[in-house]
This record gives structure tokens, C-alpha cells and sequence, in this order.
């Protein structure tokens, strides 16, 4: 129970709060029915990745940026975090999710938001087969996490948020003929069965079967149990600190011309 | 004010006048209402992104680009530039502004820049919503600068430029149905209030809050003061000089197949 | 045949199928013709794309992520492969591609995927033309991957998973409206043929003319034969083993935040 | 003239050529004007930008990718390459245009090209506006050309094939709604003028002004007359011959999971 009385683990909780509600605010926002102009499949899908591709870059280094319960799930089943992290991201999520959504419904005239409430399945198709899209979109995404953040890795990665964003943007090509983005996605069944299995099967797959850990049981134990020492982080800043001390003032950025 | 002197400064100022001409010249360019072609939403969101981007990467290193009186401010706040310097930047950034949308009414025929000077709130939007966008837009805009260009991350961040252009695009997906584009957004109340209370925010939940420099007081006031030395600028041309000089001319680029 | 019992080499199989069938999935599930929206050009092709740039991301490093068998045929004549790994990449992207097209099938309602299965050459094309728009189509992208993943590159060559992606992207905005994708592309001649003579001369002008490696040719017949030694991968296990080890449970990532 | 029988030189200029065929080919395709599906401007302008990020990344090594005259020359006033080299290159990237041409016209219907060959100003545009947005088109692309493959600047710049590409696609996104791109691009004054006038005037304000490399007179002298010994080039080669060797055949890539 350390991470409660951390400091890094309440901003990374807030973080993801923030995140989650930047997320839903411009990625439904950009689906809305307006009057004079009905948003194209490919503007929706953009809009989703970048601002996923967007809020990685920003937040990423201070929580991760899971932003979604399926990816901090499948986080807890590769031991990336401990149970306590799990449970407060996906709370901080959620409480992210409806403020979003509650902040859009203020700043939109009604007769855009017709529609943003109800999730709609398009052209006849199933629950199976909503749940079954929704597993591989979240199976490619969750890979794509995987993959991009792997310290192990020694080869050219790009930008991992770019790359998480796009992924979002193919899902979101494939996801939205299927059902109309909505707030709703959060709270329905159909919604919650697909992504979670797949998150839980590109777990799996990405951390025990293609590229596997080499992490004993115990070791996995401690990190579900969160029994990890406060010092690295605590160092971490000591460092940053004195880093900064030994540049300052002397050298500090004056202007971002140093540093973009 | 010895930075008036310095020619570093005249030639970030200059750059921050040219980032914004062109900005400006492109942006709204692209949103112009040819009676052949009116663009589409995605089209001015990805025009004004990667305009942006590209004047980042062009730019970046000269002045930091900018490009937005928000992002100076932000920059001011986050003890990231002295106050002279964000003085200038804001005026270069305005009469930039001016040059590129008078350019823009030279080269465009009467009828498609129809609609270029008037701001126009779409769909029955209110001023509160309007702004309410607008402080969200540049909220993120500025979390993505803060995080793109912060050179305490030693995490892979990809092309800074690329990520705040996209954060840009992302921000237009919402906004422009909300208003068009146009030049009076540089001047009317609403286009001020948003984007500088956002990116105040952003500023103090970046640099304050979420990740925070170890900065003491009296260092943040000699930065705003621009109390800094000119040496470490004419040290790093110096230096730039003499590493040039090293190489030259034997291995001078001959083309730039061996830096491209 | 050391290489069907290597572990390396049946995870690098499996990904290439895997990756094959998200790719199918995703790109042919893009191009499915709602009745509510029919899909745009950019968008079809920015679906393709960005789905190879993830999942070149997410599986570039256990297989080289081929997922087309002109791809594998090109590594092969530019001697990055074996025989014996070509032939099983070919057959598990065969599979991965019949494997990706039944999912897709079962998750469609029938109106929309009317059309899947027929591969139509649009406005009186010819077979020829085809062919060659084919050979181009793959011509570049050959190029792009093998300057993208080449090693001996000291310049800066961003994120090859999005290079080799938007080079597909680029490919699809001239192959569209020639053709509709399929999955009967798959099995036709004019979609063989086209593929397979554009990658070869790709692989031979980038790694012959352009940029030859310098390989005897006991080399590349020792590539040919796979008669590599199992030792280099062995030990890089071994290496990741331990250096995970020695920096394990103390500072084992928790959460991603010091990854993304 | 020692460069004309250099073999790296003569790999240059084919790379000029191969990439000009190329991006004529698919930028120029990507246009046409399909009965079934028009192309949005959105579409041409990424098409073209994709296809310069995908040749810049597969070629750039090669010869720099310039594949513009107006570059070219932008690079011959910055004293990056020779007088002789420059000529090659421009010829190539003509015979390559004409080529490029020749081959799309083969390769599609005649009612889809209708209108490849004829350059027309759209709405009443005049000549000197459509100079002065070429002007601007093409100083935005150099200007970003020599920012992304400055070897002197130490900052975090991404890909710069994807900026340089991004850089050409915004540019067409102003520029398409005032001319339809077409062949008689290469042939006509209009776009001749413009792009010259505008790589100039970048290559003088990046190179001489808000960047300035420290060349002597006497040094760009040197470079212009391409007075540069052969030895750099030929000890590359060398160089990378041997770091082969030393790793092969043991260590040489089976199959790209070690590169990609």
C-alpha cells in the first residue's frame, strides 16, 4: 500500500484522469452529428488516434497513457503493473470518461449531440459480431503497446505514441462502420467482453508466447502485489534535481530553440 | 536588454515572424471556400497540423516556433523564456499573422476568399462554448509542447515537430465545426480568452504540477528577467564553427546523400 | 534444418501469420461497401497502410513482419533469408491471409461484403496495365523496406514501421481505383505476377546497383541453405535473460511509465 | 569532372531518375480523374506527399532525394553539392518526369487521363498569383529540406523523409484548389519561376541567415567546382565493406527481425 502515499502514483493517477478526459471529449467530440457537416469514417478515426498518438506523447511518461481499462488490464497480466495501479487507473478512467463526456455535452448545441448518448449497432450486425471486432481491435492495439514500449527492443522504434495512435486510427477504420462511437461504449456489455479478451490474448501472446519475460513467478508475484521499494523513483527525482542544479542557471532552456 | 543586442534573439524573432506568415498563408489557404472545392473538415484540420509540423521542424531551432502568442505565454509561465523575449515573439507573431493574411487576399481570386475576414460561430454555438473549446484545444496543444520538447525525458520521443502538428490537427477536428477559420480569430475577445487561460493551465499542470523543474524563485525571476548570459550562445556557435571547420572542406556534404 | 527447431524461427512463423491475418482483417474489412457509408479512397488505402505500420511496429522484431509474399521473395533474392524461411513465411501468410478473410466473412453483416470476394478491374483497365500498376506498387515498396531496415544506414531514418506502412498507403492511392481490393487478390495470376517480378527487380536494383552488400557468393549461398549457426540467437536470449535478471525486481518497469 | 566517373555519383544521378519516374507516376496517378471516383484534394496532396516521404526514405542515402530542380538548385546556392552534380541531376529528374509520364499513360484508360496533359488554372486564378503560390509552396519545402538534414543540429528530429513529405503534401493542399497538377508542370514558366524564386530565397534565408554555415568563399568555391577528392567516398565504402566482414557470414540479418 506504499504507492498510496506516493507522489508519483497520484499523478500518474491523475494523469490518467486527465487523459482519459481529453480522450473522450476531442474523439467523440469529432463524431458529433453536426448540421453542416456529418463527420467522415476516416475524420473519426483520425481524431480518435491522434488525440490517443497526442495524449501518449504528453502523459506518457508520467502514467503510461493506458487511458483505456482493456490496456491497463492486459498491463496487470504482462506484470507491467501492480494490482493497486490497475484498480485506480481504471477508476481514474472512468471518472476521465464521464467528465469528458459531461464537458462535450455542455459545449455542444443540441442538435449536435443527437445521438451522442446512444450507441447504435450499424446494418443489421450481431452482438457476437460487435464483440468479435472489438476483440482484434484491441488485440492489434494492445500488441502495438506492447511492442512499441519494450525496453528490450534494439531496434529503430519511431515514435511509440505515433505509433499507438495510428493503431487506434485502424481499429477505429475497421470499429466505426460497425457502431457509432459513444459514451455508452463504456458502460455496455458488448463493450467491455471484446476488448478485455483481447487485451488479455495480446497479453498472452506478446509476453509469454512471442517474447516472452524472463521473469520467475515470484518476481511476477511482487509486481501484482506492488511490493516495490519507493527509493528508485525517489532517486530518480534526487537525479533529475541535481541534473537541473548542476545546469542551472546558467544554462537553462531560454526559449524552446534548445530543446524542439 | 541585452538580449536586443544578441543576434540570436533578432533572428528567433524573425523566425517566429516568418513561422507565423507562412502559418497563417497555409492555414487559411487551405480553408478557403473554392466554389469548385470546399474543403473538407479533415482537410483544414491535417492543412493547419502540418503546417504547424513542418514549420517546427523548420524552424524549432531557431526560435523554438512558437507560432502562437498561448504557447509563449505557456512558455513565460513555465519559466521557459524571459519577458522581453515573449514581448517580441507575441508582436512578431501578430505582424507575421497580418503579412501572411494580406498575402492571402492578393493571391486568391475574389470569390474564394469570400467568408476569409469574417469569424462566424457555427450552429447556434455560444460565446461560452466557443471559448470553453478553445481553452481544451490549446490545453492539449501545450501539454504536447511541454512533453515533446522537455529534455529531462530520456524515453523514445519520436519527431516533436510531427506530435505538435498532429496535436494541432487534432485540436481543428473539433474546433472548426464549432467556428471557421479565419483572420479576425486573431483579434476577437474569444480567440484570446480560451487559448491563453488553456494554455496557462497546461503550463502550470505540466511544469508544476505533473513533472516539475527544480527551479528555485530567484532562478525563475532571472529567467524572466532574461538575467542570462550571452556567452553559452556565442560558446555554442563558436563551437558549431570550429566542429565545422574540422570537417571542411574535405568532408564538406556533396550532396546530401550523406545526411539526409 | 536446424531452423525448424528452433524456437526463433516457429515464433517468427507464427507472426508472420498472425500479422497476415490482422492485415487481411483490417485492410479488406476497410473496404467493405456499407450501405450506410461507402468507403473513400484515402481511406481504404490509409487503412492498408497504417495496419502494415502497426503491425511491422508490433512484430518487426520477431519475424521482419513480410506479410506479403513479394516481400519475402525480395529478402530472399537479396540473400536476407533462407529457402527453407521463405518457404514457411509464403505458407503461414497464405494461411494468415484464408484465416483473416473467414473472420472477416463471419463478422459482416451480407450486405456488406457483398463484393469480397470478387476482384474487379475498374474502367476497362487491362490485365497489362494491371500487371504493371502492380509491378510499380510493389517496386517501391520493396525499396522502401530495404532502405528502411537497412543496418548500414548512420542516418537518421525515423520510424521504418511508418515509412514502410505510408509507402503501402502510397501504393494503395494509385492501386484503388484500378482495382478493388480482394481477398481473391490473393489467388490470381495478374496478382502474382505484377507483385513478384516489381519486388525482385526492387531487391536486385537496391542490393545490387544501388547499394550492394558486400557478400561473396558462399555467402549468400550459405544464407540460401540456412546454414547459419543457432549459437547468436541462443545467446541473445541468454544476454536479454540475464541483463533482465540483473536489473529485476528492484527495478523492473512498473507501469509503463518509464517506457512510452 | 573526376565526379563523372565516380560510381557513387553515377548511382546518384540513377537514383535521381528512378525517383522522379516514380513520383510523377504516383503523384500524377493518384490525380486522375477516375469516372468512378474523383479524387478529393486531401488525396492528391497526401498522395504526393506520401510518395516524396517514401523516396526520400528509400533513396535519400543514395543521392539525397532531391527530385525537384527548384531543390537542387536551393542545394547548389547553399554549397551543398558541385555545379556538374546539380546538372545531373536536373536532367535526370526531367528524363525521369517524361519517363514517369510515359509509363502512367500506358498504364491507364483514356477516359481516366483526361486532363493529364493539360495545366489549368482553376477560378479565374491569375499567372502572378499562381507564381507567388509556388513561390511560397516551394520555400516552405526547402526551408524544411535543410532543417531536416542539417547535420549540425543536435535536437530530437524525427524522420525527416516524413517531414519532408508532410512539408510537400501541405504545400499541395493550397496549391491544388489553384492549378491542377499535370505534366506541363515541368514545361511551363509559371512553374518554373515560382519554385526557383522560392528555393532561392530559402536557401538564402535558412543558409545564410538564420543558420549560417561557416564556409569560407573560397570553400564554396571549392564545392561548386566539385572539387572534392574522391577518397571520403571510396574509404565509406571501405569502411563499410569491412564492418561487414567482420560480421558475417555468423552475424549477417536471417530474415529482417534483427533490423526491422
Amino acid at each position: 500500500m506504499w504507492e498510496l502515499r506516493s507522489v508519483a502514483f497520484t499523478r500518474a493517477v491523475f494523469a490518467e484522469f486527465l487523459a482519459t478526459l481529453i480522450f473522450i471529449l476531442f474523439g467523440l467530440g469529432s463524431a458529433l452529428n453536426w448540421p453542416s457537416a456529418s463527420p467522415s469514417i476516416l475524420q473519426i478515426a483520425l481524431a480518435f488516434g491522434l488525440a490517443i498518438g497526442t495524449l501518449v506523447q504528453a502523459l506518457g511518461h508520467i502514467s503510461g497513457a493506458h487511458i483505456n481499462p482493456a490496456v491497463t488490464v492486459a498491463c496487470l497480466i504482462g506484470s507491467h503493473v501492480s494490482f493497486l495501479r490497475a484498480v485506480f487507473y481504471v477508476a481514474a478512467q472512468l471518472l476521465g470518461a464521464v467528465a469528458g463526456a459531461a464537458i462535450l455535452h455542455e459545449i455542444t448545441p443540441p442538435d449536435a449531440r443527437e445521438g451522442l448518448a446512444i450507441n447504435k449497432l450499424h446494418n443489421e450486425t450481431t452482438t457476437g459480431q460487435a464483440v468479435t471486432v472489438e476483440l482484434f481491435l484491441t488485440f492489434q492495439l494492445v500488441l502495438c503497446v506492447f511492442a512499441s514500449t519494450d525496453s528490450r527492443r534494439e531496434d529503430n522504434l519511431g515514435s511509440p505514441a505515433l505509433s499507438i495512435g495510428l493503431s487506434v486510427a485502424v481499429g477505429h477504420l475497421l470499429g466505426v462502420p460497425v457502431f457509432t462511437p459513444s459514451i455508452l461504449f463504456l458502460f455496455l456489455q458488448v463493450f467491455w467482453v471484446g476488448p478485455l479478451v483481447g487485451a488479455a490474448a495480446a497479453s498472452v501472446v506478446y509476453n509469454y508466447i512471442l517474447f516472452p519475460q524472463a521473469k520467475t513467478f515470484s518476481e511476477r508475484l511482487a509486481i501484482f502485489k506492488g511490493f516495490e521499494p519507493e527509493e528508485d523513483w525517489e532517486e530518480r527525482e534526487v537525479r533529475r534535481r541535481q541534473s537541473v542544479e548542476l545546469h542551472s542557471p546558467q544554462t537553462l532552456p531560454r526559449g524552446m530553440s534548445e530543446k524542439v
